[in-house]
């Protein structure tokens, strides 16, 4: 995010609204995890129709970080145990 | 999330907010989640501070997400390098 210089600037639609994102990542990434992000929130919004936005956007943040941290978490255990056989 | 028979209900905060998560993840695994959220947002915060509350949301969501599928894309990568040794 931000306006830095050799940033790329990409335009993104997540529930409905546009979000440019600067950065460096290939425009394929960008749009990938954009699309990522809508789909959970379109998830979180069948499974929750009540939520505001605001809810629905950070509930989803929470939903992604359990999954994000259960894979590090995952990674970790099988790095430990390598290492145990070695 | 939701009110389903045999999950625990966890209260946390996040920016500011309380939510209720339901589910049957660890407490403390609840709130390693929450807590991960809420200082991504806080950074966010910090680096875009004009950002409205569902905006800011949205795109710690993406700054999650575009970690979770670098670090997806990559255990990928290594799994098909082991692969090709074997």
């Amino acid at each position: 995010m931000g306006e830095e210089v050799g940033k790329r600037r990409t335009t993104v639609k997540i529930n409905g609204q546009n979000y440019v994102i600067a950065g460096k990542a290939d425009v394929s990434h960008i749009h990938e995890v954009a699309n990522f992000v809508d789909q959970k929130m379109k998830e979180m919004r069948r499974i929750n129709p009540y939520l505001d936005k605001t809810q629905l956007a950070v509930l989803t943040a929470v939903n992604i970080s359990d999954e994000f941290l259960r894979l590090k978490k995952q990674i970790g255990q099988e790095s430990k145990k390598k290492d145990g056989e070695n």
